[in-house]
């Protein structure tokens, strides 16, 4: 058996090393990039910086997202047309596929990487699927009145194999614990604020924030403390902030949280705000160059990148968090839509949509290591993400 | 070639479902355990929590630690013997291994992965080493006095390529830039206090911190302002604490933090400080079940645990940081040495030295989920080490 097995390995790499690369590949270096127009994928590694293949037949991708495996071998992919695509990134290829709703706006992966679930617009509701196979497990309407569903919305994963998102129509938060995935035990928020329009949890898997389309300041859910309730924090923020016109509700995905500090994107104003977040209180506000979009924390400590809505979309600026002032400004191009840290910091991707390109930029000099091809790129997802709660 | 790659690719599965497992294989969930006393490491995998496999070989591994590969396919492990060995987790072997002093503690991977160093007792220094083919790159000799070397202890990577450590007979800190491997350029820190024994550095690469065995409390250096120089904290920290025997100096590498709070083990005493990070003064001692050992913060936020030293190594507390208090004792048996959890907190994996096994606990629940056989099992490492700073 082990000169079989040799000799397998031995005829394996000689084929491999033609069709494929080299042998066994590890997968702590992978990610995808999204090309929204094409509905394919970008299979990419970050040690070299390159592209290792390119997957098609996702469907609609528009604003789609994705989360991965526990292992790192597969990616989840939500498209914006109900589709939960399931690919294998050692493989290369799409072992999974289900349009499971009409219209769907992301998803997320349970503590424990047995449970997928999708936040649905087309019925109202979620539904969670088993990581393994994709098949249904539990299907959650959001029925807030006799017969009406809710858009859903800021669905992301908590400790414990549970699941926390917001009802746009119903403004309420719930709390589904899906322990028994068949049976699972929902939590019911009321009266959290008009039209929650996104939401995310803290990195330590405590408070869980949505933002509020149709009220003043943001809902805030302490999933250590839910006995106290939904409280409203940051008054002015939102709705009372709309002096200029909105292009784009900012992503609360792209907050930033640095020494007590939450750095968010101001809505309609050409500012970042910087938050203590143990009062929840603007203590700061720095101009920018737009309106932000994504204001994401460089792992490695100090900086915080900022991109911005239309007409400014072809910057990126950099704030210093220790004398939280803008100290870079980049101009990749029209159209930068996403920004990724590789996980230690030292690099960052930046789909680039209008130029058809990817660049990554070395986080220290801001200079420009690697240029990209790339078919109207938009979301970047780095498989780290897999050991991170809420991503 | 497509047929031949199928026929080929067909032996090899045939091949691996006999001698290996089912094919290619993913590495974000992988891990290994050192046996101290053997010399040699069991493969493991949290998915399933099972051992893939065993790898002897190398060396002495007494208070051996290890670090991965930024793709996560390669585990370096440094042993007490000077020896650095590199172990490919997919082909399951060793592929490389220096002994490159005579006694070592403890070792670093750069931030982009393609360096580690090793901190020497014998002779006093810091050795870097090409991270693809084990090459000596970098030698820096701890000379603090004409002739004379010290011993080096607290290796840590910190962002931009940079290492940080102290010198035990110097009584300071260098931080060494290798952005240019051949040519490092060290900044040093004098007068930082008697005998460091040992040092850490925040997940976010922002502060170092020395323990001090010859003075009180403890060497703080702020790498974002490291022109304000080397700070003393914790004033009543340390030798001014120690007043029953001291078992073991507890490793500062267990410090938890969470929420501005950093929990670390009393020295000699049978208590968890809790400090503020803000102000660095100590807020609360929790009365512990022996001399704390780990305080490991679970990163699904609330909890931190603690394993204590002989004669109470037995026992692991769980503590509740919203109340700061003990809220659960464990007794998996007595050699209780490492505790590590898996990288969204669900699970925690245990080495119980004495009864020769491996314990992995629910976080929510306290039950035990498995229970794996090892010889003297002492470290835990998890391949998703490789994305954090300073692990």
């Amino acid at each position: 058996m082990r000169t079989a097995f040799r000799i397998a390995t031995a005829l394996l790499w000689l084929g491999v090393a033609h069709a494929e690369g080299p042998g066994p590949r590890a997968t702590g270096d992978l990610g995808i990039i999204v090309e929204r127009e094409h509905g394919s994928l970008q299979l990419i590694e970050t040690s070299g910086n390159s592209i290792l293949a390119k997957i098609s037949g996702l469907g609609d991708l528009s604003h789609a997202s994705a989360v991965f495996s526990r292992d790192e071998r597969f990616a989840y992919v939500f498209g914006r047309d109900g589709g939960l695509t399931k690919v294998d990134m050692l493989e290369r290829k799409i072992v999974g596929r289900v349009v499971q709703s009409g219209n769907s706006i992301g998803g997320a992966i349970s503590q424990d990487g047995s449970l997928v679930a999708v936040s649905n617009y087309t019925p109202g509701g979620v539904k969670v699927f088993d990581a393994r196979t994709l098949e249904l497990v539990a299907d959650i309407p959001a029925e807030f009145a006799k017969g009406k569903l809710s858009k859903v919305v800021g669905l992301v994963d908590a400790p414990g194999n549970r699941f926390v998102f917001s009802l746009w129509d119903a403004g309420e938060i719930w709390v589904a614990d899906l322990s028994t995935p068949a049976k699972p035990v929902v939590d019911k928020y009321l009266d959290i604020g008009r039209n929650p329009y996104d939401g995310i949890i803290t990195p330590d898997g405590r408070y869980y924030i949505a933002g509020l389309f149709g009220d003043d300041g943001l809902a805030l859910l302490d999933l250590w403390q839910p006995q106290n309730g939904v409280k409203r924090i940051l008054p002015g923020y939102g709705k009372g902030e709309e002096k200029l016109p909105v292009y784009k509700m900012p992503h609360l995905e792209g907050w930033a949280m640095v020494g007590g500090h939450a750095y968010l994107p101001a809505v309609g104003r050409h500012e970042v705000l910087v938050v203590d977040m143990s009062s929840w209180q603007v203590v700061k506000r720095i101009p920018a160059r737009g309106q932000p979009v994504f204001v994401v924390g460089q792992p490695s400590g100090r900086h915080v990148w900022v991109n911005f809505a239309f007409p400014d979309n072809q910057y990126i600026q950099v704030i210093d968090t220790l004398d939280q002032r803008i100290v870079k400004t980049l101009e990749p191009g029209k159209g930068v839509l996403h920004l990724e840290f590789e996980p230690r910091g030292g690099e960052v991707w930046v789909s680039v949509r209008d130029l058809d390109q990817i660049h990554v930029y070395d986080t220290a000099s801001y200079e420009r290591q690697s240029l990209i091809e790339s078919r109207k790129p938009s979301g970047i997802f780095l498989t780290p993400r897999a050991h991170r709660i809420g991503l």
